[in-house]
């Protein structure tokens, strides 16, 4: 059961003036359900796109990175769900090619304009002829209010579609941003997590919107995982189709620069958020907010320490204020020299440990009564200096392990 | 349920001259249950031991470290189960070593002659008191004969006491080896495993002692896993009496050194094994195995990579051949330029990846089949050197899940 998450409000997405979406049954995996949807961009358009780091990158990434390295304008994306084309080898990079191809004809535009994904089962071929037969069906919807029935094509275990959108003033101008996600197992993002668009009609030039990419994943989907398991496909993508009619964004750090990041944020952070929400199995949503230490990735690698640990994840699933396995998780972070004698706890704004040791002044039922609700804030102080980070996500339920065991049945 | 585990035979264990065991109820959290358990060693005993690399080491792991560098004789070991005594500070501190002056008291010998050692719950004090009012049965009911029931002593969630015993002819004597362990979860050593104790009769001087112990431990008790979660409290304590006979071992790499450590290794491998056989939950018995790495470190990363990935785990509790959730782990563990393209994948004797994608010749079937029974070996050929490394866990079941969000209750 996902935690306090609705489907999206499809009247409630701000389309993307550049931007149209198309939606099919293609019968990759199972018959019966939305698994193909096609997203076309108009002349102009700008893409950036930050991709897994898992050494077995599937085939789709390959040719994305392929594609987007060549410079050509990238003109449509492609995405199916139930397949992933991963540990596919020649054949699956083909398979891949051959569906950018069958859409360039589609679409009239060159097999490189077109960026293809993938997610699913890992190490079965892509029946790249379903995709074939369902592309007209998929051109024939296009249109640029489909963003929700969009979001609901590209899921897989996730039981809530995710859409959301923002808006900003950037030189006087009204600049939209809608995004999709999807997510929800297998999913520990490093560049970005598995499956995200996030389009505006802003203008905004090539290296500014790869910086943008980058910035906004960071600070977005590179802060949530569900079970620490880095994707074979995770893509994040950034599209700028320039119809808002600002002036081009062409310089990092610009007043319009920072109005522009605050409105994409105010789109990832929820779609990432939305993806722990949706974990697999979930039944809690868990921040963990480490702060006072030494750098950023010191922070990083404690929250996610303690977000991937089973023990804690497992303690948060049964409501229990568990603090021995918050502090073994914190000890088993690899941070060199730890004072564990300057470590404060929070659960909630309950002090739970102080100095390192339980604080003379919790009780136990003060840590209870936080552990009950469905949204829980952890914040650990390191003592150790002034960087900070977030990490979201979800407990382990005997649902995880269901949906798990029975994934491929 | 533990996997092809069975409980010790008390008449197969060997005792061990110069080593007495007792027990008691002391009542440390349950009733009703052994949870204090004395062991004593005769004069000339050496003894040495590695710990947790856990940054919240608890207060007995760190009066161990002092204990042992005092370079005293030590004549005795105490172990509580239900407590942990980890997190609690200087009050901690004091209870451990107040724990070891009542054993020094109750046998006539030094506080610092005394090894201490807790598992159980965090961040709870623990009740020296009911130590110091069972200590005088401890000591009643001393005997070579009892590792069987010390085993027993020293449980938590385990659900098999775990004891093993060999010979070796060492300079044309016999010498005998017995050890003891507990488990099973928070488990993923780093040094040394949560609680192991092996003795041996054998002579061997400290030097020798302390390198044979780390030996030991990286070729077992570090080869397990059960969900990635280093315990705050692992401790591995190699105890040698001297009584049997043997010119005392001085030169690591001698023939009387490389006959003990077979024989240790026979004791302190079934150990290891029977942790991960009996990891919470546990439904499969499963050895990770990984040849043609650079180096032993990488091999290793990339065998718990595997181990740990909560996804994998599902898997096998499924009996589910999911290819892709491997290669996925494989591609996470951080091995520089892997070339995916030269790996290969066996699922027992099943060769189910070839040259980084699925073997033409695989049929999901045989995988099936390999997937059934309780025990599987996964081996993973990764064609890059001639490093290998073994690692030993169990599966994810609903029972982990159950086992952990209902431990404190």
């Amino acid at each position: 059961m996902p935690v306090n998450l609705n489907p999206p409000d499809p009247a409630a997405l701000l389309p993307i003036a550049g931007v149209e979406l198309g939606f099919a049954e293609a019968g990759i995996r199972k018959a019966g359900r939305r698994d193909l949807m096609l997203m076309t961009f108009a002349a102009g358009t700008h893409v950036a796109g930050v991709f897994t780091q898992n050494s077995f990158a599937a085939a789709p990434v390959q040719v994305c990175r392929e594609h987007l390295a060549a410079g050509k304008p990238i003109r449509a994306l492609i995405v199916n769900a139930g397949n992933a084309n991963c540990g596919t080898g020649a054949a699956g990079l083909a398979a891949a090619q051959r569906t950018c191809t069958a859409v360039a004809l589609t679409l009239g535009c060159e097999a490189n304009e077109v960026l293809p994904f993938s997610t699913g089962v890992i190490l079965e071929h892509l029946p790249v002829d379903r995709i074939e037969a369902a592309l007209p069906r998929c051109k024939g919807s296009l249109a640029a209010a489909h963003w929700a029935d969009a979001a609901s094509a590209i899921m897989t275990t996730d039981t809530v579609p995710k859409a959301y959108s923002a808006r900003a003033e950037v030189d006087g101008r009204t600049v939209q941003v809608t995004g999709i996600a999807k997510g929800v197992g297998m999913l520990a993002p490093n560049m970005a997590t598995m499956l995200a668009f996030i389009a505006t009609d802003a203008a905004v030039v090539p290296a500014v919107l790869r910086r943008l990419v980058k910035e906004v994943a960071d600070a977005s989907f590179n802060c949530v995982t569900v079970d620490g398991d880095t994707s074979t496909n995770d893509s994040f993508v950034l599209i700028a189709t320039g119809r808002a009619g600002n002036a081009e964004i062409t310089a990092a750090g610009s007043p319009a620069y920072v109005a522009l990041r605050a409105a994409l944020l105010a789109v990832a952070v929820p779609l990432a958020q939305a993806i722990a929400r949706d974990g697999e199995g979930a039944t809690k949503f868990i921040t963990i907010r480490i702060t006072g230490a030494a750098d950023a990735a010191e922070a990083a690698r404690v929250a996610k320490t303690i977000a991937h640990s089973p023990l804690v994840k497992t303690a948060f699933f049964a409501s229990d204020p568990n603090l021995g396995r918050l502090i073994m998780a914190i000890g088993n972070a690899g941070v060199q020299d730890l004072d564990t004698g300057r470590i404060d706890i929070w659960l909630g704004d309950v002090r739970v440990l102080a100095a390192g040791g339980r604080d003379p002044a919790y009780r136990e039922e003060d840590g209870a009564r936080i552990m009950q609700p469905p949204e829980i804030t952890v914040r650990v102080a390191l003592g150790r200096g002034a960087a900070e980070a977030t990490v979201w996500t979800c407990d382990y339920s005997y649902d995880y392990v269901k949906i798990n065991a029975e994934y491929r049945t």
